[in-house]
């Protein structure tokens, strides 16, 4: 996932003090880097995101389209990155969006959103109405046999650097329809991965995703799922365990998520026909 | 970790189809509940968390605290539990929150804090800076053998239900300078089951929490060192990785992380002096 094309590091090197039970021993380990990014919409603060440095464009643009903000990449007129200088630090983790000319974001709905950490609303219920309000269900009709998943894993763990895999960053990937990984993204925080995913999908011009399938390293919480809907991704994979709200969501957006994907097998929950055998 | 007190819901059941690799079968499974908590202070919506159900009074006490808005239970002059109906669904997912008289919020600085998921700045020296300023370097003297640490993710687990151990939940547990386990809290989201041990901690009088142990069952971020500077808690450790921004913040504010807690080895990052032998 290393990105000759983004400079930008993702880990870092600090000392630490290693005990093994008996002894001690000094020395360099490698650390991912966490590091704020704050998102600028036409002059005004949009969000400040604890987020790995690297593809911090796709990140912005895919938190753009997840949060309704834009729907195509011909939405936003530019994105440019900004050198900010504050005391005796100089780093450059502004980023300034700029939407085409007619189209005028609602920031304080947005800031809501954003700080909500979800779409509307104080019960599960609200919440589920008000997200599919935004994003309406599902309405394809792709379906995949269950050897499909399998190899996901494997294929999203192999494009990830060995420290990553070693557990100090979340993963997402997207793959095609005939199961061939397209991208994978790494980050300290899982909802960023998956956004640089996106990000990346309306920058290749790639949207909706209709027929795809986004693996996750970790668990699919209500957000994901939320995200993945907003892109049109019809099955949403996990190495991990879903939440009762992500099923929830799922299932009225009919997306399927297939969860707990170790070696060939896993669970289906939500919207089971997208699995063959599943139903 | 299930709380006779507090009969909310932390796990729901729901029907998924299982493949195993050769076969499906469809049964039942346990999953973990995820629901959002509205919060409002003096009438104003605050903050809107994705959370498990359950212990939702020490959640929001914790977030409160960590957010600097109350330094003590006392400076909360009530915290109670609104039911909210919306069309056909009333749930009681909103607490009120109202300070005592003399105490004002400045809601507009709180919400900025909330939705950018850090206390400032654009830059993580910035971020740094701000955060310290907010929450002064830790000044205490508390060391620990290391054989304190080994036995700390097997008390945790044992305060744990099978469920929570199988993956579903983050998990988070203050330990007393002997060792002995206070509080375990499990969620969804790892930052509030962090807020949920901090609010039991406030409500029990404990604060500030020099001598003590916070362990969390994920990887340590920004965030997580953030909020125990905030209750002057000494040493985080963790069963997987530090970011390179909470290992920063540690070392700023003399704090401890102990990370990869496994079996009996782990590493020491930050203020290693506290970790005797570590130096």
């Amino acid at each position: 996932m290393s990105d000759p094309t983004d400079p930008r590091l993702e880990i870092g090197s600090v000392l630490r003090a290693r005990f093994d039970g008996r002894g001690w021993r000094l020395a360099d380990d490698e650390v991912a880097c966490e590091e704020p990014l704050a998102i600028e919409l036409h002059g005004e603060p949009l969000a400040v995101l604890m987020r790995t440095p690297g593809h911090d464009e796709e990140l912005a643009l895919g938190l753009l389209l997840t949060e309704g903000v834009v729907s195509s990449a011909a939405d936003l007129a530019s994105l440019h990155r900004e050198s900010v200088a504050r005391g005796d630090a100089a780093e450059e983790n502004v980023l300034r969006a700029i939407l085409r000319p007619g189209l005028v974001p609602d920031l304080g709905r947005l800031r809501r959103n954003l700080y909500a950490s979800s779409s509307c609303g104080v019960c599960g219920k609200t919440t589920l109405e008000g997200t599919l309000q935004a994003a309406p269900p599902l309405t394809d009709a792709a379906r995949f046999p269950a050897a499909y998943f399998a190899p996901l894993a494997e294929r999203m763990g192999s494009a990830q650097r060995a420290f990553a895999r070693s557990g100090g960053l979340h993963a997402a990937a997207l793959f095609a329809p005939q199961g061939e990984l397209l991208v994978a993204r790494e980050d300290v925080g899982r909802h960023n991965a998956v956004d640089k995913v996106i990000g990346w999908a309306l920058r290749a011009g790639r949207l909706p995703l209709a027929g795809h399938v986004l693996l996750v390293s970790g668990r699919v919480s209500f957000e994901i799922v939320q995200k993945a809907l907003a892109s049109r991704i019809p099955v949403v994979a996990a190495v991990s365990a879903p939440s009762s709200l992500a099923i929830a969501l799922a299932g009225r957006a009919r997306m399927a998520l297939v969860a707990f994907l170790r070696g060939g097998s896993f669970n289906v929950y939500g919207e089971r026909r997208r699995v063959e055998g599943a139903e």
